[in-house]
């Protein structure tokens, strides 16, 4: 039995990191408070309703400051989930390079950036999946310095070319083909594991 | 543009539950109040913070009742998430069957119950990693009729069998072969995905 409370903060990370797998990909774009543009991609994110649509992402801190996202995320009101499909790995994983808010990770990942309709925040022109969402409530988890944002989906923009599976709503997977996050470098992909070190 | 407000609940599900993908699974253990033995799955579930370890599972109702899990958190403080590995997967399928309040899951999937040595929940014995959790907070979600529940990992359970890799804490994701929940009946395993009927 591993008692957490006697594990470093390291430690705690790589177990809870390594055992709640495969999560799905949270690749958040936002606007600045100056209006540039924002994208990080965070792992502890989920859904957790369906009605209304809410999804939930947990942000923690940078070196004791607040996170870009999260500073747009309480500024504007509102972001955009572009779902991390095999295609966009590489770009996702450059976007999560620790750089100042200035730098615009769409440009630094080589990415077109779109404006939502429905949203006061861009998205990756690229994704064929993007749920727009307004900020639905901020949940205090202190002592943890991470905060717990929840969104409600408000729009889903699908590319034509995402087949449904008739009769239903449910995109096929094997065309979407999204990626879960391991513990380290690790991705999931329907068609198995791969090793991406990060930027 | 797909507009949530004017789609169905069924179809807001399927939406949500097929683009937001792979999601871990907690596969969740609790006592009754009245001293019975309650496991079921969700995929509404993450981590959410490393220091402390936190993670939240999102319990929706069934016919307008409170599910069994969401009753024993609220009655009991504590829970135990079970990690769903390849070997346990079709257990974990037999536990999510719709059944009273008076059925054990674990009998029902022909599993063996253990006694928690640090919070006051049950765990699946056959498990080789299983996290012990006190409830930390809950989080009202309406007019979603799911409530989330913060639980903070106080103990990890982990088998001597499960190997570390060399310096770290990090659980070898090969060795723990955890599987990822897609929509519908499909899993993601890292040998690829999977179909599997509810029962």
């Amino acid at each position: 039995m591993i008692d957490p409370s006697e594990c470093s903060a390291r430690d705690r990370y790589q177990l809870i990191t390594s055992l709640v797998v495969p999560r799905p990909i949270g690749w958040i774009s936002s606007w600045n408070p100056d209006g540039g543009a924002n994208l990080a991609p965070y792992s502890f994110f989920n859904a957790i309703s369906g009605s209304p649509m809410l999804v939930a992402v947990s942000v923690g801190q940078r070196r004791g400051a607040l996170k870009d996202t999260l500073v747009n995320l309480r500024s504007r009101r509102a972001f955009c989930v572009n779902v991390v499909t095999e295609p966009l790995l590489e770009a996702m994983n450059a976007s999560s390079a620790e750089v100042g808010a200035e730098v615009d990770e769409f440009a630094l990942a080589g990415l077109s950036r779109a404006v939502s309709d429905r949203v006061h925040a861009p998205y990756v022109a690229e994704c064929p999946a993007v749920l727009e969402c307004e900020v639905f409530k901020e949940v205090d988890l202190s002592p943890s310095t991470n905060v717990l944002v929840i969104g409600e989906v408000v729009g889903v923009r699908l590319s034509p070319a995402l087949p449904l599976t008739e009769g239903t709503m449910l995109v096929d997977s094997g065309a979407l083909c999204a990626v879960g996050r391991m513990s380290g470098a690790e991705y999931m992909l329907p068609r198995g594991t791969r090793l991406l070190p990060r930027p």
